[in-house]
């Protein structure tokens, strides 16, 4: 258990607890009182979105029943807009917990992804041009609120 | 949005509505008014768990609010039980959106696989004998009351 207690601790510092403090900026595709989502900047498959919490949660073992509530609400939203905008059935919802699961940043995160589980992992991991992430985000915000 | 189309009609004599039902058995280890948490029987890693709402959800699409969070709340009981039981902090939580990301019973369902992202869907899909399931269930039924 000494790998899952290094981890229990909220680093204040984390890149996504800086992108909900308005320090980075990020494609954002919905936010509400308890919940943000935004374009993955490195994305597993084309149309990736990761959906965070307002909580200063590491893992699931932190979340708090209300955020859990809020944050699979804004991820059914979002894939709703996914299956409308990529015109695909295939969404892939996975949330890493613990670095040995492969998390890499420890605010609690819901990756969407449109693709396969047989084909997860598979593809390379670049990093996606701003305006392309950007007219995504634009489009997944339309469908969601229209 | 053909596939899509396809399957948002739930069919009620599927695997995990037949669990519900008491139709088949099933290794328990978790359930409470909302949710039902058992042993995979073709698990992706040693002490695959799956969660389901008992409401007739066939994906995300149709996971009414109060599922949502109930499905997520046994999650975080079944992923600390995980923890404590196999002495590991990595926990991957996945959920299947339609046949094209790979999901194969049309009823809502969270895995939880202790494994990593990067081991996911490798190993061979084989069914574990019902003696051991018995025992993890068992031993995670325990470590969620404790």
């Amino acid at each position: 258990m000494s790998q899952n207690k290094q981890q229990t601790t909220y680093d204040d510092n984390n890149i996504f607890a800086k992108m909900l403090n308005g320090d980075i900026p990020y494609h954002k595709v919905y936010e509400d009182d308890k919940t943000l989502a935004f374009m993955d900047i490195m994305p597993q498959a084309e149309g990736h979105v990761l959906v965070i919490p307002k909580q200063k949660a590491v893992d699931l073992a932190d979340l708090e029943p209300d955020y859990a509530a809020a944050v699979l609400m804004t991820s059914k939203k979002v894939m709703q807009a996914q299956r409308q905008v990529f015109e695909r059935e295939g969404i892939i919802q996975m949330q890493l917990n613990g670095s040995q699961a492969g998390q890499t940043v420890f605010h609690y995160h819901v990756h969407l992804i449109p693709s396969s589980i047989h084909d997860l992992g598979r593809h390379a991991v670049t990093q996606v041009e701003s305006a392309k992430l950007a007219d995504m985000a634009k489009q997944l915000a339309a469908a969601i609120t229209a």
